[in-house]
């Protein structure tokens, strides 16, 4: 199955403890369509502005994603500076510019109309409305939020979420969202505004899936160094939604497959700044961490009674 | 084998969303012998003051528990006060009245000093070092602190710490001990220090345990509701602890076994204040509950290359 992403492409400027990217190639569409193309035909939808360099077009091109649905327009591209603690604890926004971005009215070519998977990143929850009403009949949408959106346009987004298959968000989004900090309440209250499923991501700490049948967890891969954890939670969608594509069903085998997909990939995304391991990702890549993975929390295994 | 336990007892007076209590029966080594009891005869070493209740020492003499170390001197109880927020994101500590605790001086009874396992849970470590001097060749010895005495004491703790077998700790300490903010850098950093063993419990996401060959993870128990954390980690040390007294041998699948019992006691524990749900647990509660616990993490099946 075809998956199409509508969401940002962005120049990031990125300080942490190991060192200071100006310029470097970002957006939640970016991180999201290199991981989700590792599986699947990925198109993506977004605008950029003069500046975007057509080598950094490339970039993505060069990895099979689709940029057929990529808007060049007069101004400049969106930009973000932001910087992290030494341990990520803490993130700081330096900057958030976001030029062609702010009037962005996606447009769905026609070509991408009939895509099976849709993913909607975070942009105004009015235009993941507006995008749903140009797809034909999507088999799977997935839906991603932020906060600023949760507290100023819930109107729109609550509409948005009553037609999606799966929500993606991380924690503070979720207890945002259900008004509770509970992470089971605040599961099955999103659950309750339509989604047949929830993924929470809770960064270090790995990534939830909940269904009404399910609760799982797939730890984050645990590493010694972490460069920059920009993006890692559009990769984690990207490689969920693509491996989702891939296997062309949505059932909870293939929900929990895909957990673990979006979990190595988004270890992958971490190593560097901006997409510069990500980049070089590839399937065999996965599999050699996959193993590492299962061991982490291998059978759980214990005697209680005889 | 047997276990010790040299630790506090206390009253505690604990708010949290579900309510306030005044005099709860709290400290490490009463959390730590009811979780450890569960599997093996735990013996506690202990100051209480003349204000405390012989009902109260019942309550863990009913459970097993050998109390013949419990020392009852002049003076009031070691006392501690403390507030949650809604959703236990932080704690306020209220008052601190060490009382009879601040002149403890562990005096371990002789027929408990050729114990085969010791715990020295949070205590001065100069305390813990004429504790361990006091055992005749304990097999197994883990240990505690805090990061008053990671701060404060660093010379007696780290002469301690060169001495046990295994460091249970919470993330924050294990931070402050290693002077890093990541999980693997500091469960290294700690084992160099000479434990062949760490453990670092990391509240609702879990503990992990490392040692030369194996880095796990064990998630705690999802619940809809968390009356009082209070004792959690002390629960779990006791469940882990008393799990690997039990199975007599020390090796990584025994120490990955009491990962899980330590999990599930504690997941007991949070579940009302004190040591009110706690004391009526049994191997059964926790048998039932183990299969839940596996279901979270089964299996993490995937495929990425043929």
């Amino acid at each position: 199955m075809k998956v199409v992403v509508v969401g940002s492409m962005a120049y990031d400027s990125v300080e942490t403890w190991a060192g200071k990217r100006e310029r470097a190639l970002g957006g939640s569409a970016t991180y999201f369509s290199l991981a989700s193309s590792l599986f699947a035909q990925t198109d993506v939808v977004a605008v950029v502005g003069e500046d975007f360099a057509s080598t950094d077009l490339a970039r993505l091109g060069d990895k099979g994603v689709g940029l057929g649905g990529v808007q060049q327009v007069a101004g400049e591209t969106f930009k973000w500076g932001g910087r992290y603690s030494r341990y990520f604890e803490t993130r700081e926004t330096l900057f958030t510019e976001l030029n062609v971005f702010s009037s962005f009215e996606p447009d769905i070519p026609s070509d991408m109309r009939d895509a099976d998977v849709l993913f909607l990143a975070n942009i105004h929850p009015r235009l993941q409305l507006n995008v749903l009403d140009q797809m034909t009949s999507p088999k799977f949408v997935a839906l991603d939020t932020m906060n600023f959106w949760i507290s100023g346009e819930r109107k729109h987004l609550d509409a948005v979420i009553s037609k999606v298959d799966l929500l993606l968000l991380n924690d503070e989004e979720a207890f945002a969202l259900s008004d509770s900090g509970n992470m089971l309440q605040a599961a099955e209250a999103i659950m309750a505004m339509g989604p047949q499923a929830v993924v929470i991501k809770r960064g270090e700490h790995g990534a939830w899936l909940f269904t009404k049948d399910h609760t799982g967890l797939v730890p984050a891969v645990p590493l010694h160094e972490v460069i920059d954890p920009t993006g890692a939670g559009d990769t984690f969608a990207g490689g969920f939604i693509g491996y989702l594509a891939r296997a062309g069903e949505f059932g909870l085998e293939s929900l929990k497959q895909a957990m673990v997909a979006g979990t190595l990939a988004a270890s992958y995304c971490v190593q560097d700044f901006s997409i510069d391991r990500l980049e070089d990702v590839s399937l065999q890549d996965l599999a050699d961490r996959h193993g590492k993975l299962r061991g982490i929390v291998a059978d759980l295994d214990a005697k209680f009674v005889n």
